[in-house]
C-alpha cells in the first residue's frame, strides 16, 4: 500500500463510523469528525485523520470520556470555565467556543477557559467559527511536553498554539494559526518520512547542544521556542508558550508544563497531576463592540490589500497574508480529495479492521 | 560629558519639570513621568528618558497635545475605545487601562482599543496596573514601521510589542514584555555605539538580502519578525506583528501598517492617513473570573518555582522567567542610580538649557 487520495466525504463517514464505534453520541461523533477533517482540508495534516487511531487508542485505556457531561462549572457576564469531564477536545472546544460567542453578543466580549480536556484538533477550526458573528475569535491549547525554555535541558512546555481569526469583507478573513516553536512536530514528521536533516534552530539534543536531527525527541531531545536560541528571541517564544500554557491551564484547572497527559495512550500520565486533564482558551470579541462592522471589514480589506501587494525580495511569491495557504489547500483538497501517506493510510486500514468499518 | 549616573528622584524632576514646561497638566505631568522613567529603572534603556526630547519635538511641531480631551467614543459592558486626542501615550495608556481595569471589575473582563495617541513608553507599566487587582493586564502598540513581513522588502509593521502580566503568590508576578521581532530596535542602537556587528536574522537590506549592519536601516534596510527568515518562522513574527498592528489600530480608528506616523519629528507622517494617530489595545482579566484567586495565585507560583528550577544546559544561569531581569534591574537602579551614556546625557543636557530647566 503506497499513498491513497481519497474524498472528503469518504475520509468523512470513515471517520464518523469511527465515532460512533466509541459511543459517541450521533451529534457530538458529527462534530468531531467535522473538526478533525478540517486539518486536512487545511493541509495540517499532522492534526487531522493521521490522529484517529490515537483517539480511538485513548478511549481504549479509558483516558477519554466519549459521552462527557460537558458543562460550565464558574461564570462572570464575560467569562467561563468549562468541564469537559474527560471528553474529546474535538468536542468540546466548539461547545466552548459557543459560549464565547453568546458571552460576546451579551457584553462584547466572551472568554472561556477549559480543563478537563483532550487534543483539540486545529486551533483555527474554533476561532474561525467566530467570524461568521462578526467577531474576532481566539483558540489556544497547551499540549504534552516536548519544548525545552532558553537554556533548559528539560522539555517543560507543549507545542502550545495560538489562532487569531479577523474578519474582513471583500477580502478572505485574516487567520493566524501556528505553534509558538520555531517548527511544529508535523514538520519533524515529514523530514523524518524523507529522511532529511532539520535546519538548526529547531530542535536540540539530551544536552541541549544544537541537532538537526528530526528523531532528536526519541533520544531526549527537545523542540525549541520560536526563535531557537536566545540570540534570535528563543525568549519571546517561550514567553509565548508559556502564556498560552497558563491561560489554558492555570486559568481553568487544567494540567500545566510538564503535567500535561501526553497524547500516546503508551506513555503514562504523570503520576502527581496538578489539576484535570489538558486546557484550552477560547476568546470572542464582536467587531462592533468597537466600531461599526462595515468599517471595520472595509479597513481589514485595505490592510490586507496593501500589506498583499506590498514589494517583494526578487524571486520571491507575494507576501502570504496570514490564511491564504490554508484557505487555498481547503479549496483544492476538497475538490481533488485528500492524500494520505502510506503510513496513515496503513493505519486507517487497520483501524476499520479492527472496529469492523469499512476503510 | 561621559556617562553619567543619577538617581532615580533627579531624573524624575528633570522629566516632570520638561513635561509642565510643554503645559501638561500637573497631574499628567507625573504620570508620564511615572510612565517614562518606569522604563528606565526596568532596565529597557531605548523607551525611557532617552525618548523625552523626541516627545518634546514633537509637541513643538504640534503633533503632541500636552494638554488632551481624553475620552470614551463608544463601549460595551466589557469593550471601550478611546479617542486619545493627539496627547501623549504615557497618559493616555494607562488612563485606557483604567477603563480596562474598571469593566473588568464589573463584568469579568475589560478591552480597550485607543486611537489618536503617541508612543507610550514600555508595554509593561500599562499591563502591570493589573496585577494589584489580582488581574491579569495585557497591553499592545503599534509603531511607526521599520519591519518587513517574510518576502517583503517593504517596511510595513512596526516593532510592535505586547505585555501579557500574570500575577502570582510568593513569587513575584510573570511578565512578559516584548517586540515582536527577533531584535527590538533598542539593540540595534547598542551594537550601533560599541561599533559590533548584528547576528543573522535581526536585519534586512533593502534588497531583502542578509545583513549584518546595525546600521542598515538607515539605508532602507528593515528589522525581521520574530524567526528572522522563513525556515526559521518569521511568518509567525509576521502573524504577531499584524495581530498587534490590527487589535491596536483597525479595531480602535488609528493609522495601521505603512501608514503609521513616525516617532520622529523630521519625518512628515504620510500624507493619506487611513486613522487617527498611532493604537493600542489594553486588556483587563479578572482572575476570579476563572477561580478563586488564591487557588490560582498557588498554582502560579507552583508553576514559575517549577519552570525555575528546571536543568539547565551546562554552564547555563537558571532559567529566566518572563519578568526576572527587569524586576532585578528594577531594585538596583532605584538604589544605585540610572547610567546614561554620553549621547543620552548631552541630549538632556541641552534639552534643559533650551527649556532653561537646571540638568
Amino acid at each position: 500500500m503506497k499513498e491513497m487520495t481519497l474524498t472528503y466525504d469518504h475520509l468523512w463517514q470513515f471517520a464518523n463510523a469511527v465515532f460512533r464505534k466509541i459511543n459517541c453520541p450521533e451529534d457530538q461523533a458529527r462534530l468531531a469528525t467535522d473538526v478533525l477533517l478540517s486539518a486536512d482540508l487545511r493541509g495540517i495534516d499532522s492534526h487531522g485523520i493521521a490522529r484517529l487511531s490515537g483517539y480511538v487508542r485513548l478511549w481504549e485505556v479509558n483516558r477519554v470520556n466519549s459521552n462527557p457531561d460537558i458543562k460550565t462549572v464558574h461564570e462572570t457576564p464575560s467569562t467561563a470555565v468549562v468541564d469537559g469531564d474527560g471528553g474529546l477536545g474535538l468536542v468540546i472546544a466548539p461547545k466552548a467556543m459557543e459560549i464565547a460567542i453568546q458571552k460576546a453578543t451579551q457584553v462584547g466580549t466572551g472568554w472561556v477557559a477549559v480543563k478537563n480536556s483532550n487534543h483539540f484538533g486545529i486551533a483555527g477550526y474554533h476561532s474561525m467559527m467566530a467570524l461568521k458573528h462578526d467577531m474576532i475569535g481566539m483558540a489556544m491549547t497547551n499540549a504534552s511536553p516536548l519544548v525545552a525554555p532558553t537554556f533548559s535541558v528539560e522539555r517543560l512546555l507543549g507545542t502550545n498554539p495560538i489562532c487569531v481569526a479577523i474578519p474582513a469583507g471583500q477580502q478572505p478573513a485574516f487567520v493566524a494559526d501556528f505553534a509558538t516553536t520555531t517548527a511544529a512536530n508535523g514538520k519533524l514528521e515529514i523530514l523524518q518520512r524523507k529522511n532529511q536533516e532539520a535546519p538548526e534552530g529547531w530542535i536540540q539534543k539530551k544536552d541541549g547542544s544544537i541537532s538537526t536531527n528530526p528523531n532528536e525527541l526519541k533520544d531526549g531531545g527537545a523542540l525549541l521556542p520560536l526563535g531557537g536560541d536566545r540570540e534570535h528571541g528563543s525568549h519571546k517564544g517561550f514567553c509565548l508558550g508559556a502564556w498560552v500554557d497558563i491561560f489554558s491551564a492555570v486559568l481553568s484547572g487544567a494540567n500545566y508544563g510538564p503535567w500535561v497527559p501526553p497524547f500516546v495512550s503508551f506513555l503514562s500520565p504523570p503520576a502527581n497531576p496538578v489539576g484535570e486533564g489538558i486546557g484550552h482558551f477560547f476568546g470572542a470579541m464582536r467587531v462592533d463592540a468597537f466600531r461599526p462592522a462595515d468599517e471595520f471589514k472595509n479597513h481589514m480589506d485595505n490592510w490586507i490589500t496593501r500589506f498583499r501587494s506590498a514589494k517583494t525580495v526578487e524571486g520571491m511569491p507575494q507576501i502570504i497574508i496570514p490564511g491564504d495557504p490554508e484557505r487555498e489547500s481547503h479549496a483544492e483538497r476538497l475538490k481533488n480529495g485528500i492524500t494520505l501517506n502510506q503510513k496513515v493510510a496503513e493505519d486507517l486500514k487497520e483501524l476499520g479492521s479492527k472496529l469492523n468499518i469499512a476503510f
